[in-house]
């Protein structure tokens, strides 16, 4: 809100983080919250985009029968101790409340660093019979770990999520939903941030702390790291047996439940900046830009001003009237100064129009990648940038599948992979792993690469671990990681 | 999940507290969760209530110019005391995390009992120039304030809200937004929740901690008691001065900013049951009902149970073509166990098909309120469900207004008023007072009823206040009060 003007976007070739922080920055998506450790405020154009994201999935979780709750913030202390891997996953991060209401707390509480024990407690009363499964609910939330090193959007110690909550009558079921979570993620992450992602297991020491199995969606950024963008868990019966969540089945034996947890956060916001991103600042694909055309009325001297402005008007409400959200732009500011903030902001297409468009009945045009205006009748204009906008959500997509592509590669021996990762690279490697955490954690401690996913959908061709040489079932996906 | 069939809600005249609870139980809005103090789990049913006061209000908001954004859950310590009444109002109700990460933190954060202060921080760093303003601020989020008697959606020690937070130019712009959000606050409740509401200024001992004036619309509950259903603030500059927040005017001045602040919460959901439902449970207004109609297949022995169930699905199917959200509910229970759930859930309509019915080309239909069932030709169902629905909203606020009208009266003594206030009961009164603190603390001390508002659409008639017989401007609105 200050004058951005001045204000430069670090190269992405000079220095990457920086990059990045000023595209959020310039793009006015959010700041850092500097007087609440590890905390940020999203700014109203941050935010809008994840209220697009956030209806998107939402269509999405309901569809496939879910209904959303809200559980409170605060879990009692004891119940994170319940489930024994959970407490050693999160006890490290944990925001404590002792006093309230003017009175030490006889047992404190922990801000929810995520709500499987608290949601454990209250299914434990829901179900009572197979009737009641599967049980199938989601929570739109405020989570906090409190977390040492942090980046905005990435990792951050307060961050807003989705975390699906569901209980089973059978362990097949449970995990057809965790694969069914799965490739919504990937669904969404695909076609609506055109992000490509490659779904696969977490090896067991990248496991949620206390499911059996956990499955992610990993993306590649534009430096060739890794983002996990979402994961999807199998609790197995373990958080069942903390909670003493119990159901009479058909036969009228009482068993344990089998659950499932899966979730997404702001997170994905800081996928979305680098996966499409450029030196200019923010690219957004159309299915989640605020605004899809910035409309900037040219007022040349002596032009009648009010026939221009009407027009930019008209032109908006038209848009408008075809699902496209258009704004007219007229702040008193130059021109210039109006490209330069769209541009920032991601906005997919600007229009320009002045006094010489009207009388050819037509706008520039220029996509927030195009290096050049071009000219666009007026006629069938809706339908020139519904058609534009369609075609851009799909070339982002694409130009980012392109890039992962070429940076992605197979490597058999371990004196390649090193050198694949000396420095600050990072690429995504297909390599053989003999499935032993050992292993893993050497490759980590001498390469920083580590196991992003034992990937679902590539050829399970055997071969042989690149360090022992012990047979491996198939390529496991190496890169270094947000 | 349970049985319901067999619970029972306690009849409002038997005991109205009880009847309220029972109401929230039966159907399946929310339940107590009392292992964290004074807090609520918000179950599905009641959460996609909330989602539509959520969609409907945003809708409006958006309208008038304000962005969501978000905000720190955290607040530290210090800020709270940076405005002197503010800390005063809150600090007895604040929850304190003392502990984060392992440690103890150097200073404390409380957990937003609401958010005036951190965002005037941020404002601070956003506005400049009076280029900058109006600045228009929403956020959707949950509070917390540790209450000694909690009652669930009406007060909470969580509760989930939006907050507006605007900055202003002048006092006059700040003091026309108070307004503009008072009446939208009116508008929604009247239209969407068929409530009807006083709007009116509260008194200087009602006013929000901060605040330079306060102003509110107020309901009336069955009970006669009042509901302060949201609430809008003038804060002048005082937290302008607090955190600093200066902009430069068109002459090139420093000014500190004039700021709003404006608020609904759940509890609206705790004024949407008392207002509307009855002793069979929730009745709920068409446009915040999650479902409006159940449908409902009758298997008689030996039918075609696949004609019926499809004729089902494809009434369900041809209602939510026209934007009537149906349900076919095929569950494996008996249609009386249906109808008794659906009731207590609130749907506006059932529809039962039989095989009779096919026959006819029918359904039988009954509404929420009615005693009885009627026919309805197939012929153009969707037409006569969404008249039925467009009626049965007017009807819930005529409904509601006409009871309000026979619980309100004007009264001139002392003697009469504290007869109105004898015992349990409540009604509106609208009489006369002298304007002194000292005045209203006597009349609630000795009648349990105080001022909800001074009316801002009533007629500005004269008279005396009936306990000291000095002048008074007006008539004001007293009641008992949730």
């Amino acid at each position: 809100m200050s004058d951005k003007s001045a204000a430069r976007i670090t190269p992405r070739s000079e220095d990457y983080s920086r990059w990045y922080l000023d595209v959020i920055r310039q793009g006015d998506l959010a700041e850092p919250a500097e007087v609440v450790k590890g905390s940020m405020v999203i700014k109203p154009h941050g935010f809008a985009i994840w209220e697009k994201i956030q209806r998107g999935l939402d269509d999405m979780f309901k569809e496939t029968g879910h209904q959303n709750a809200y559980f409170p913030l605060l879990i009692p202390e004891s119940f994170i101790k319940k489930e024994a891997e959970h407490v050693d996953g999160f006890s490290p991060e944990l925001a404590v409340v002792t006093h309230a209401g003017g009175k030490e707390l006889e047992e404190p509480y922990v801000i929810r660093p995520t709500s499987e024990t608290i949601i454990g407690h209250f299914f434990q009363r829901w179900i009572e019979s197979y009737r009641d499964l599967p049980l199938l609910i989601n929570q739109w939330a405020n989570v906090m770990r409190w977390e040492l090193r942090t980046r905005m959007f990435l990792r951050t110690s307060e961050f807003l999520w989705q975390e699906g909550h569901t209980a089973h009558a059978s362990h097949e079921e449970a995990k057809e939903e965790v694969q069914r979570m799965l490739r919504i993620y990937a669904e969404f992450a695909e076609d609506w941030m055109a992000m490509p992602v490659v779904c696969g297991e977490k090896t067991a020491s990248e496991r949620f702390a206390g499911a059996l199995e956990t499955y992610s969606i990993e993306a590649m950024m534009q430096d060739g790291k890794a983002l996990q963008a979402g994961t999807s868990h199998d609790l197995g019966q373990n958080f069942g047996k903390a909670f003493d969540v119990t159901f009479q089945n058909e036969k009228g034996e009482s068993e344990y439940v089998w659950q499932t947890s899966w979730g997404v956060s702001t997170r994905l916001i800081g996928g979305l900046i680098m996966t499409h991103s450029d030196d200019n600042g923010l690219v957004l694909p159309p299915k989640l830009a605020p605004i899809h055309v910035a409309i900037i009325p040219i007022l040349a001297k002596n032009c009648d001003e009010n026939q221009i402005l009407s027009a930019c008007d008209n032109i908006a409400a038209d848009l408008k009237k075809a699902g496209i959200n258009a704004v007219c732009d007229k702040r008193d500011y130059k021109p210039g100064y109006k490209y330069f903030e769209w541009e920032q902001k991601g906005t997919p297409m600007r229009l320009e129009i002045g006094p010489r468009d009207l009388e050819k009945n037509q706008a520039m045009m220029k996509g927030r990648l195009d290096s050049e205006k071009n000219s666009l009748s007026m006629d069938g204009l809706a339908q020139h940038v519904e058609t534009y906008l369609a075609n851009f959500q799909t070339e982002l997509f694409e130009r980012a599948k392109q890039r992962r592509q070429e940076a992605t590669l197979e490597v058999d021996s371990y004196e390649d992979f090193k050198e694949v990762f000396a420095g600050q690279n990072s690429r995504f490697v297909y390599a053989h792993w003999n499935g032993a955490a050992e292993t893993e954690a050497q490759i980590k401690e001498e390469t920083k690469a580590t196991i992003r996913c034992i990937p679902l959908d590539i050829d399970k061709e055997p071969g042989k671990c690149m360090i022992s040489g012990e047979p491996s079932k198939q390529r496991v996906l190496f890169a270094k990681s947000y």
